[in-house]
Formats: structure tokens, C-alpha cells, sequence
């Protein structure tokens, strides 16, 4: 890592001391020439990488810098989920277009945007150990992600293992998160102020760190994924992982936008799983939902709605702006 | 990590397949939510992220698809060299401007890039295990990269350590690479069809991986850092976390530039350690060059040349382009 870079070194400092904190895995943190991470004993570790790139992942003009920062680590940490991993650290890279930190509008927008990251990150005790920092070269904000977890030996969740006969589940409602990016598009002003109080989807997802976990602990899911692509995409690559195929009952979907929101709209970020067991209403406390079944490979992926089958394409996320 | 949002499946797909390799400490690579690394026993992790944004760390006029990628992995091996470890594994998050694919020069450019990160992995038993792909929001390339690695628990070298009495030594020769960037900057397309043959040590600069294991296992530096940002200034991040001072002998530098580019310039990639011991003239078929001692701190960081002590200032590594 190579922290000197961008010449602001207060900022730097800054980051350091703030990104201070306890993780016993955490053996050294930012300041050397690498981070240094003792897993616990008995564990893998998980790692996953994120782009947030600005007028890719997030626009200045409809994500505060709270939301932009929340939902940089969010996307990471419900990778982290999928795989019922518990979160050690984080590592974030930060291309900051020149002048950033001398423009009051967008210094306060990174000062939230890292806010608002740290916030989140513990509340799940993730450390930020590192990462890299430089000037942009274009006019855009540039962050990259690195979340790092452990899970017991051989026991990580994974996209394949789901077998015919297995419900299929998810977390939470599907199709929030895109109702929610609609409305901004029509009118970003009116939702500038939000904040982080469960109730913006799209703004401030939640990802399932918990559920993930229980999943894993209780050895009640064969397969799992988190849902950022939408449900249609998402569970088109569980099925190609697991080989198999799948009904999806439409009135059983969880509702928090349209029913093509809810098939189709990406980054809920909620948990898809399958299971054959019959699971409670409630996993740490949040809402599970059977939606399907697991079926035969052959027989493809389907929904049923208003009493027909009909094939159910992934219908891959595209980014809307 | 999501893989689909570049809508390149094949380029994907292309890259996973080509991703494939063997490395024991490798659970699962690409294709879930996250990969999984299994760490040898006893073992710690040692992670570095390390940016590669075209017209800051590279530029396409001035280098080749092939020393983009080289140098992209090499920044982060130089790193895992710098703390002892042994590679593992490498997560890429590239993101590439609308068309890049389309274009046949651009097209071409990234295959170079891929190629030569990839075979340089594999020369360090290095596997791609993930990473993210974006459309990037201009028309810059960008690159970030994650290096993993392993070292026996408690037994990184660290920044902190080096003891007044101690040699300073680096490797190989230092200012090489300022001076062929000055070379480039002169005459890039002299240097357009330079290959990796260990004669251009800012294009192909070699990480020194097995310098640093060898360190590490024989027990012979106190503290170890990369030059990065150059001589002047990674000594001063050394002594600052050491907390002691320094005397550099100007006459006993490795030149592979002028005394001026071997004190302040950048991106040589050689290693910087201390040592209580006499070391040999190599280790592991590396050049090692002892170049000064370390001081009690109160004494600073000092250069000798022409019989003269003279405060040795932190020139601090300005990207140049």
C-alpha cells in the first residue's frame, strides 16, 4: 500500500487514527507495506473485492455522501453474508479527483462518505486495516473495496449444493431497493436527507451479516447467494453453480417494490438461499420468506404466476446510470 | 465481486478459465460471492491493495499493455516481499472505458495487460482468485489490485525494529527505474517494444520475493521495507516506525541512475532493511548492498558525501505524469 501518493497527509492520518479499533485477527493494521491478519484457528478466510465507482455505483447528485460511503462497504459485507462469513476487516482504495479536499461541498461529502463507511463497518467490528490512496484521473470519485471474513474450515456457504426438493428462501422484501433508485431518478432532492433508519433500501441496504452466519452455525442452507444482481440473474447463477433447476412462486414474493422490481431490480442485497428444511418465519430477526422450489435441472428455471409456468429469464442487472 | 456488470461474459469467462492454476492455500477461486482461502497452519496473512490508474501510474503511450499489467501485479508483490511472505493469491478490479473491447488497439492492450499479470503470478505461484469488473466512468483505464500472502505467525518484517548499530542494505540498484522513466519521457517510442529480460527496471521491475522470504527465514533483518516512493523517503517511514536515525554513505550506493535518482526516485521496487549482521554480497542471486548504519533517533537521518554529513530530506515520490 502507498498512502503518501495524494500528499494529504492529514487526511491520511487522519483515516488512521480513526480507523483504529479491536478485531483480534487484526495483527497490524495501515502502516506498513501490508496489512497482517491472524485467522482464527480452524478458519478460511473469505475475500471479496468491490468497485463504488462515481456515475457508476453512485451519483454526487442523488447519494449523499453518507449513502455512497454505507453503500460501499454494504456491497462487500453482503458478499461476506452469502458465504456466512464473520467480517475481520476491510480494505479500501480512494482516487479522489484533484482539488477534492480543498472544495467544502466535496470534502464534506468524503468526510461523510467515510463517516458513514467506518459507521457501518463497526457495527459489524470490521477494521479498516488498509488500502491504497491516489489522485484520480478523471473528475470521479474512484473507490474500491476489499472485505475479508473467516468461517469455520470447510464450511463456507457456497453458490453450488442445492439439491431438487430444497425451498427456496430469501431475506427480507425484494424490489425495494430498485423502487427506491426509480424514485430517485424522478426526484433526487426529496430524498437528500435521508438516512440510515432501515427504511431505504436502495440508499442504505442492510446487509444479512447475521442471517448469513445463523445459516452457516445451524447448517441450514445447502446454497446460498446474495441477491445484488436481482432475484431472476441471482438465482440463474445459484441454479448453473448447483445444477439444478427451480420453480419461483410469484405470490409468495416478499413485495417491496413492483413484481418485476421484485424478480428483476438488483441490489437488494438480501440473502437467497435453499433449504430442506421448513425454516421459521424469523432468522435474527429477520423476515424469511419461502419463495419456491429446487426442481431437476432439466426441468429449467420457472416462475408460476396466476397458476402458469412459465420459463423465468435472468434479466441481468444494468447499471441505470 | 459481480462479474456481470461489464456485460463481457466471455471476457469473463476467458479470464476465469485462464485464472485457473494450483496453489494449496486456495479453497475456491472465481465464481461465488467471494473466494476462499485456506492459510497454512501457523500461518498469518499479510494483505496489500495497490492501485493502477492509467495517466497516474501508467500511461498508454508510454507503456505497453505488457508493462502495465507486469507492473500492476509488481507493486503488490513488492509489498508481500517487503513483510517476508509467501504469495497466495491476487483479486483484480478493473474497470475499463465503454468500447475499450471493441477496439482492436484497446482490445490488444488489455490482453497484453492480462497476460503479462498473469504470467508473472505465475511465476510467483500466484492465483487470480477474484476481483470486479465496471464499465470505468471515463476514459481511463483502472486497475486495483489485492495481494495475499502468507508468513509463519509473529514473523513479518516490519517497518519498526531496526536497532542503532544496524547495517542498511538493499538490493540490487536503485535510480534504475527513475531513469528509464526519464528515458520514456524523452523517447517513448524507443522503449515501446521493451520486454521483461531484467534489463528495464521501470517497465519490468522484479519484485524481490525470495529475497525477502530468505530474510525472513534466516532471521537477518530487523525491519524491511520496499522502495516505493525512494530511497530518502521509505528510509524515513523505516526510521520513523523504528524510531531511530540513519547515516547513508553516498560512494557505497548501487547506482543504476544518478546519485540524485538512487536517493529520490520512485518505483525501483527494491528492498530496504536492516541488518546487526554481515551479510553476504547476495542472497538468494540478489545483489545486496550494505549503504549506511542506523543511528541512535536523536541524531536524524543523515547522508555522507565528499567526507560531509548533511541532513538527508524525505524528496517524497511525485508521480511524474
Amino acid at each position: 500500500m502507498d498512502t503518501t501518493s495524494i500528499h494529504e497527509l492529514d487526511f491520511i492520518q487522519n483515516l488512521r487514527s480513526r480507523a483504529a479499533g479491536k478485531n483480534a485477527s487484526i495483527r497490524l493494521g495501515i502502516g506498513d507495506d501490508a496489512a497482517v491478519l491472524r485467522p482464527p484457528r480452524g478458519s478460511e478466510l473469505v475475500v471479496t473485492t468491490d468497485f463504488s465507482l462515481e456515475s457508476r455505483h453512485f451519483r454526487r447528485d442523488w447519494h449523499s455522501g453518507a449513502s455512497a460511503g454505507h453503500r460501499c462497504l454494504a456491497r462487500g459485507l453482503s458478499d461476506l453474508a452469502a458465504m456466512g462469513a464473520k467480517p475481520i476487516a476491510a480494505f479500501l482504495s480512494l482516487a479522489l479527483p484533484a482539488g477534492t479536499l480543498r472544495n467544502a461541498r466535496s470534502r464534506r461529502f468524503i468526510s461523510d462518505f467515510l463517516d458513514n463507511l467506518l459507521k457501518l463497518a463497526g457495527q459489524h467490528s470490521v477494521i479498516l486495516a488498509g488500502g491504497d490512496t491516489a489522485k484520480a484521473p478523471g473528475d470521479e470519485i474512484l473507490a474500491d473495496i476489499v472485505l475479508i471474513g473467516s468461517v469455520p474450515a470447510g464450511r463456507a456457504l457456497l453458490r453450488r449444493g442445492a439439491k431438487a426438493g430444497d425451498g427456496i428462501y430469501v431475506t427480507g422484501h425484494l424490489g425495494g431497493a430498485a423502487a427506491e433508485l426509480e424514485a430517485l431518478a424522478n426526484s433526487p432532492a426529496k430524498f437528500a436527507p435521508a438516512t440510515d433508519d432501515g427504511t431505504h433500501p436502495h440508499l442504505f441496504p442492510t446487509p444479512r451479516i447475521t442471517v448469513g452466519q445463523t445459516l452457516l452455525r445451524r447448517r441450514l442452507a445447502n446454497a446460498c447467494i446474495d441477491i445484488s444482481d436481482g432475484l431472476s440473474t441471482d438465482l440463474h447463477h445459484l441454479c448453473e453453480e448447483s445444477h439444478v433447476g427451480a420453480v419461483v412462486e410469484a405470490e409468495a414474493l416478499p413485495l417491496g417494490g413492483t413484481l418485476d422490481q421484485a424478480l428483476h431490480g438488483g441490489e437488494d442485497y438480501e440473502l437467497l438461499f435453499t433449504s430442506p428444511k421448513a425454516l421459521p418465519k424469523k432468522l435474527a430477526g429477520v423476515p424469511i420468506t419461502r419463495i419456491g422450489t429446487i426442481t431437476p435441472r432439466r426441468s429449467g428455471i420457472r416462475l408460476r404466476a396466476n397458476g402458469r409456468l412459465a420459463p423465468l429469464k435472468p434479466q441481468g442487472w444494468e447499471h441505470r446510470f
